[in-house]
């Protein structure tokens, strides 16, 4: 092997290991996922009537609102804490997966806003384990791509982005949420 | 040496820097930290009486419910905000190495799960700096792993998982958790 | 090319390419970030008599407190959620280049302190997407930093460290806070 050909070899290696190299700059990359899934899950927001049914409820509210309403101006300081279905499609009824778990907080007077901590907790045969969520969801946008900073047993050091669609809503009460999970980092 | 051998070596590196690339499958992989650590932090909730001991207080909560004492329905939707000592050992008294800040909410109205969002703020002769946390504390269980999302300082740029156990409680008042720390991104 | 030679430069790209292989010491190292940017956001907490200025409110409260003032004890207790301007200078009037969107809560009654989860929503002609933090923000500390767990966009899966400064404040409604923004992976 001419010192030639090694040197081709080594560049080769150097470079397929060094992703970020090529990475300061603005061009547009792609990549591709190490892992990709698609989920639902269904919001059902308590109202002062569906104590049976709701799965979410207002906790924080700003000084000039309650917590059985929405408040007004986008809904602007109200805190709302969820433990909703995951589904693998479209329909409430579907067997679930998992739990969505967290929070999210609306955080504008002039638009809907929101911003988000939560975790899909997946007990299926599928998928056993957790996957971690946080950042802002501006819910004007059909989409909307949050962070995945982490996960645990299948989801093991994962991170990622997920891009949220709200798939669905009726009046103020229920919200349906598409989430395509695309992870990036698999262990 | 052999174009053979230079082969097997140029393999050899290049199997060693592709950790991700056996990482698609279903098998169970192992996988070392880089750094471990066994910590305690104790949690005292504010419940009218004891201003002075409390560290933690509910500082949101639904609609049906007040902030001096946790919820029914397994405290579904109280917001609580922590500052509680960590210590090295299971001793309340012990010689604290830091403290453990943030918030946690109980997110389910059947049985007990929390979503946690909070700091290790370590202040010791062995660590000077932050870790922080997010993820899922489903209760009831033993043990439950949320995500180490990232660090400060000795912790710089750190991933990895922590992983929870109720070590002690006293009433609703008490809480003490153990946390095995495993980081496996060190910088 | 000889053998020596060879495991010279083997070794070498061994070594560049195993960052973590010396970071298991407590030796100072310097990492040099991938993209830095420094940013201002300004926080107007509402306090009863500013709704048309302020971008922040109080929207948790501890049970001895309320949601117009910050709480005693150094506020310990208190959610605040923010929409706030980010200039690329200390001037509040500035050409805003995004919103910085999420939550503080203070968790301490000895001295301030306080735990965020935001992120910063870019729209400028430099810098389309978000960057999402977390971590314990030691208000008292000159510099204070925090996790960048995550980003899209302009920013997509980006890590790094976050300092931040307060760079100026009237009374308890105006906070400006300076960020020093340092990414170690960029992709």
């Amino acid at each position: 092997m001419g010192s030639q050909r090694l040197i081709t070899i080594l560049f080769l290696i150097f470079f397929f290991h060094s992703p970020s190299s090529a990475m300061h700059g603005k061009k547009i990359k792609l990549h591709h996922p190490c892992k990709s899934l698609v989920l639902y899950f269904h919001d059902i927001i308590y109202n002062g009537k569906n104590a049976n049914n709701a799965t979410a409820a207002i906790v924080g509210a700003p000084a000039w609102a309650n917590k059985t309403i929405l408040a007004g101006q986008n809904h602007f300081g109200d805190i709302v804490i969820f433990d909703d279905r995951i589904t693998l499609d479209n329909n409430l009824h579907s067997n679930p997966v998992g739990r969505a778990q967290g929070f999210y907080l609306y955080d504008k007077k002039e638009i809907f806003t929101a911003w988000m901590g939560f975790s899909f907790v997946l007990n299926s045969t599928d998928y056993k384990g957790t996957i971690n969520f946080s950042g802002a969801d501006p819910l004007m946008n059909k989409t909307r791509d949050i962070s995945v900073v982490g996960g645990t047993g299948d989801f093991f050091m994962a991170r990622g982005i997920a891009t949220l669609m709200t798939d669905a809503f009726e009046g103020e009460v229920y919200f349906r949420l598409r989430v395509d999970i695309n992870l990036y980092e698999c262990w």
